[in-house]
């Protein structure tokens, strides 16, 4: 079996990087260890930048996006007990689109099977070979048990940070920050109080609210990295998400937690040999951002780009600048995450002196217009590069 | 003795708070440790914020500074082997003027002996009593060796970090954090190579270059907490500030060299009863942001119009809200010089992951005009607050 583009991965990045291939003319096979519909259901990051929306579009996969999503004019930022906005319209005439990642996985497996796309779900052992070769190729077992064959021109790592391509890559080297705390995920059918996103950088801690429809609530809680489920029985979550909240949360029935490590990383160069790594595969940043999601779409605009120049012209140099260009992108994203997390966190250990810090840095972001402007920048996305990369 | 006002501390804040007083009306004692000579030849800090500036004019006691004084419409960055320029003139529309603190002082001595103040320079045994009354008195030994008693209604601790007033307030709480790395300030006979003040983050480490005259440099180097003169030899001085700095700087006859720790401080409040506290006597900051004076400045702003309420118009409320109008200022100073330093210094012990994350803030600082901005709007300084606060 052969095709041009082995894509490892059926995540945001890896559908994505299939279709655009797709109306380049470039066919494409998506290799995927799990089951469509359990890719279709699992709820992960859910903001939109405004470039992320406006690829979508020039994609020709954002008119449910368009119908169903929520856009945000603006973050609430809430410490001393006062809550205050950022207005992202006013500051830099852009906001960002609420729309969860599972549902723009469902619109891009649509698009990909009414166009006849190539996914491949539910195989296993995927291997790659002969990367530093002109002719690398994919080793797997479909999901009859068969052992099977993928010949590529190219391939891309899409399969997430837990995922093998980039453990193929033994040129890369990996830098890493481990936050000391954790966030506590919060599903509930109780109606958020705020329309946009909610931070609050309490004495107690961090905690985030969201509004996932005018029913279902997606909250956050800052806990320690050591914490159980058990640590947290419902009444202390509802306890807890007031009090930093400063405001009653209604309890409601609780759908979903999950516990989420937080983690910066970066595996450089994102390309070993024919393998181009893509989205987590390549870079996590802690949640705070919102920026992971982004930051994978990005990616795959980059790489789009580059693998039609390198397959339809023979043009090796957008795949030769596509690392250094997305890894700048990276970094901004990694500056930007560790600024809100630093921003918003309590750290065990940290002296009154931090604290006081933080609290000024808070203040500062709410009454400088440079610096709420710059917060607002970040948060709606700079505009991706999509040509070759001029060197900073 | 009787006097209004005891001011201990004959530095720019004593000084400049002792004058504006008397333009009030207001009779006042300085107290001085050193002699004259010592203080009018002390090298200190020299950058001015605009709004330092403007005072000191409305004051009228910057004659001479307009004369002589430098101003500097940005300043230069230097990183990744590459310079770039903040242009304040373009970016806020102000400036910072560049003037010797020991020039200020001897203008300043010099207007208070015009006007017939009370200056008492080297008295020694320097003791605050009854602070918490209203007729709080200094005890101290003049040049005679004599002792004296000093009855004041209202006492100003100006006389910096290792100065006794701040003992002499037993609530106070102190905030500290101490850098990880020291200075090796440098005066020398080379003449400067750039007009504007360069800031360098090397891989080898922070390096500040400034124009004291059109022959004489003030340089910097960062260097480890253990070094010592020995471990600074001049030709290790000119071969590390030359690489840090990018540029051949021509080896010249080093008139002084001063090992500088890097430090943040704040004691709160800045009041115990009738005692208050100014500049750095209540705070350190550490000297990357080029505050330190400026907030010294901004405190007896503040305390002239307290004292004069209170003293001329019984009214106590500016002297009520001192300490929590002047401490936001500080705590914007501390966050400020916290980021320069931050973005600027190598870390024994920062990882890979650290260093990047630097140099994205650095990138970004001169690439976002929002970011350039609020470095920008920091670094020429925020307008003095001159009424009762309103609480924000």
């Amino acid at each position: 079996m052969r095709t041009r583009v082995g894509i490892v991965g059926a995540g945001p990045a890896g559908l994505l990087l299939s279709h655009l291939l797709h109306r380049n003319g470039i066919d494409s096979v998506v290799l995927e260890t799990r089951s469509r519909s359990y890719i279709e259901k699992r709820v992960r990051a859910g903001v939109l930048e405004a470039p992320t929306v406006e690829l979508l579009r020039e994609a020709g996969v954002a008119d449910r996006l368009d119908r169903e999503s929520l856009t945000h004019h603006g973050i609430l930022l809430r410490f001393d007990g006062v809550e205050h906005r950022i207005d992202f319209a006013d500051l830099v005439g852009k906001a960002v689109t609420v729309y969860g990642q599972q549902e723009l996985v469902k619109d891009l497996v649509a698009t990909r099977v009414r166009d006849g796309g190539d996914l491949r779900f539910e195989v296993r052992d995927v291997s790659l070979h002969d990367l530093t070769t002109d002719s690398p190729w994919i080793g797997y077992t479909d999901r009859h048990g068969r052992p099977q064959v993928l010949d590529c021109e190219v391939i891309a790592g899409c399969d997430g940070f837990h995922g093998v391509t980039r453990q193929a890559a033994p040129t890369l080297t990996a830098l890493e920050h481990r936050y000391p705390f954790a966030w506590l995920g919060i599903l509930a059918r109780t109606p958020p109080t705020r329309a946009e996103v909610v931070y609050a950088a309490h004495d107690r801690g961090f905690a985030l609210a969201s509004m996932r429809t005018p029913e279902i609530s997606r909250l956050y809680l800052q806990v320690s990295t050591e914490d159980t489920p058990a640590d947290w029985p419902a009444e202390r979550i509802w306890t807890e998400l007031s009090a930093r909240l400063g405001e009653e949360i209604r309890p409601g029935e609780i759908l979903e937690t999950i516990n989420t490590d937080l983690r910066a990383f970066v595996a450089e160069p994102m390309r070993h040999g024919r393998l181009f790594l893509a989205g987590d595969a390549a870079h996590i940043v802690p949640p705070t951002g919102a920026k992971g999601l982004n930051l994978a779409i990005a990616d795959v605009a980059l790489l789009a780009d580059a693998f039609t120049a390198l397959l339809a012209e023979n043009d090796e140099r957008p795949a030769e600048s596509y690392s250094d260009t997305a890894l700048r992108r990276v970094w901004r994203a990694q500056r930007f995450s560790s600024l809100m997390t630093d921003m918003l966190h309590r750290s065990p250990g940290e002296d009154r002196f931090q604290r006081y810090l933080q609290l000024s840095q808070l203040h500062h972001t709410v009454s400088s217009t440079a610096a709420a402007t710059s917060l607002a920048e970040d948060y709606v996305g700079p505009p991706f590069a999509r040509t070759i990369a001029v060197p900073s």
